[in-house]
């Protein structure tokens, strides 16, 4: 693969779809407002977690748009707005099911609301006050990402057809995120199953079904929508796996979470399944004992990694990536340009990130 | 009032959004089916708690439509039915916040997947695995209640119209929510907040949006959506203060939760705000220390008892809600029949009930 990791040229999207989240949040925090000044807190945690983000869910979703000959326009730039409401509220419940810190380099939402709750000395336990406001940011996230989906400014008839994609990426997401659960208190160490995840949590979710949302809205062809399925399995997998290595390999700088978090979570991914397939007995034993140990330092984080690289695990996760990168790029020759560059441009962000 | 109390007659609508509700969990059914089989439970647990529940907000919907000139259709039962998806997914979160061992008489939702965990042996705290349970069934249940919303065979320009009540609806809701817990950890005692929080959470999401949207959606004039405005105010907040006695007074084997509940809860509850400012220096001490003790025992809860009822407040209460629900039937004058009979006899059923 010999494209320039260059910055996509998305940058006027990506304001676009800030704006989009604005008018929304202000349009919400009159609402708000209206009820009690009690829920500016509510209102500023939403705001807050929006601002950061990568915003490649959007990005797919108006370059699936485009690729299959949508014009440009503000009622897709609302969709794609959407779709990152729909990322916040699941950032927020999952922070929470996992029981993370942080989140976008700032404090995940309940640990937030815990503070907010210790800071003015309220009655009963921080945490409890925490999670309540977590579930409740993340329900009102959930809810606002459908108003703007409704709300977009395209074709009733439109509308309607592309609701089956995003009804089903949302039911699929959650399902995943159980799935994923699941496989953490069942300590597996299948990497049929951690792939099983992947497919649901990660791959159809951050990449395929943004692309067919769009495709779809914009009417594309079967044969388009097959070349975005394609596509979007491959690159969706590739991007959970470089996820997966920068939750164990990550600069805590540029990924918002601290180091080596993904183990201190137990998270069983690909490449954890990899290693012990590929580790010796001794080292596999280790592995096992302090996967989600919470309290794993950066010595014990640090022996992990070299357990895992070790292995070779690294290397095969890596050809992995590059594997189903050039898959997806290969994909793309049905794609009419300026779309087919972008989504190619999109293959490098969305693989060779460090966040 | 002289008006029997007497089950209402929506039967035959209880039936219908029953079956509404089925065929949606079928065709989600199929979808988590060919994902995982390991995902049964998560649909299980949404199902059996859809079968419970008094249908009040349904009800309001489908009357709130037939109120203001709607024909009888199958769409409006689907809008309904959404409705009732939305209270699932209330509910569920709410004894997560809560953190309730009961509703409608079976183990609340994060407790079923405590215990899902707990009897397989899985890893890790039951309670975690619990909660995560929930959270998702919860997303779910708002997931599918705009599936249903958007998919209702209703014209296009009247969803559309429809979505300003029920979007604001769920915003408010969640508001409500929070305002609610803010009120437990503040230790608030002021009826004038207790009331707010009534509004907000209880008063427009049980009765008065319902109808509202009902409403809306077949076309109401400015007039008749005022009419529904005063007595869905007044029933709402009715309705509100029944279930607060109920949640002190009630008989377990009708509410489905346990004696006193919102005792354990330390709800700040418009009947403790009276009994507050009504009861002995010595009583309120009482009340103050036992009021969200989670352990409080039988006798606790009948000393309780003793001292809201002794203080007047349930008869201040009991006198509130006669009043609410004598402005509510006043409000249905220019409501034409036979609406207007149904929406009286939901006045009796929504306030004279034991469950």
């Amino acid at each position: 693969m010999t494209l320039p990791v260059e910055p996509v040229d998305v940058e006027g999207l990506r304001t676009r779809v800030h704006k989009a989240l604005d008018d929304l949040l202000a349009r919400q925090a009159d609402v708000l407002e209206s009820a009690s000044e009690d829920l500016v807190p509510l209102m500023d945690a939403v705001s807050d977690l929006l601002r950061g983000g990568k915003r490649l869910r959007a990005a797919f979703c108006y370059w699936g748009w485009r690729g299959a000959g949508g014009d440009d326009c503000d009622g897709i730039v609302s969709v794609a707005a959407a779709l990152e409401l729909f990322q916040a509220a699941a950032l927020i419940h999952d922070d929470v099911m996992d029981d993370s810190d942080t989140r976008r380099g700032r404090p995940a939402v309940h640990r937030r609301f815990a503070s907010l709750h210790r800071g003015n000395g309220w009655l009963g336990p921080p945490e409890d006050f925490g999670l309540a406001g977590a579930i409740l940011a993340g329900d009102l996230c959930l809810s606002w990402c459908d108003e703007l989906y409704a709300g977009a400014d395209l074709p009733p008839d439109r509308l309607a057809a592309g609701r089956a994609v995003f009804d089903r990426m949302r039911t699929e997401l959650m399902c995943g995120q159980y799935l994923d659960m699941l496989e953490q208190v069942l300590a597996s160490t299948s990497v049929e199953r951690a792939r099983l995840v992947i497919l649901f949590k990660s791959a159809k979710y951050s990449v395929q079904q943004p692309l067919l949302l769009g495709g779809t809205l914009a009417g594309a062809p079967a044969g388009l929508l097959s070349t975005y399925d394609v596509y979007g399995r491959a690159l969706g997998e590739a991007f959970q796996l470089r996820d997966d290595v920068l939750g164990v390999f990550g600069d805590p700088t540029a990924t918002g979470k601290p180091a080596g978090d993904d183990l201190r979570e137990g998270k069983r991914t690909v490449l954890v399944a990899v290693t012990l397939e590929r580790c010796s007995p001794a080292s596999a034993s280790m592995l096992r004992r302090d996967l989600g140990d919470r309290h794993l330092d950066a010595e014990g984080v640090a022996r992990l990694r070299e357990v895992i690289a070790g292995s070779g695990a690294l290397d095969v996760v890596e050809s992995m990536i590059s594997e189903q990168s050039e898959r997806a790029i290969s994909a793309l020759e049905p794609v009419s340009e300026p779309a087919r560059s972008v989504l190619e441009r999109l293959v490098v962000a969305a693989t060779s990130r460090t966040q």
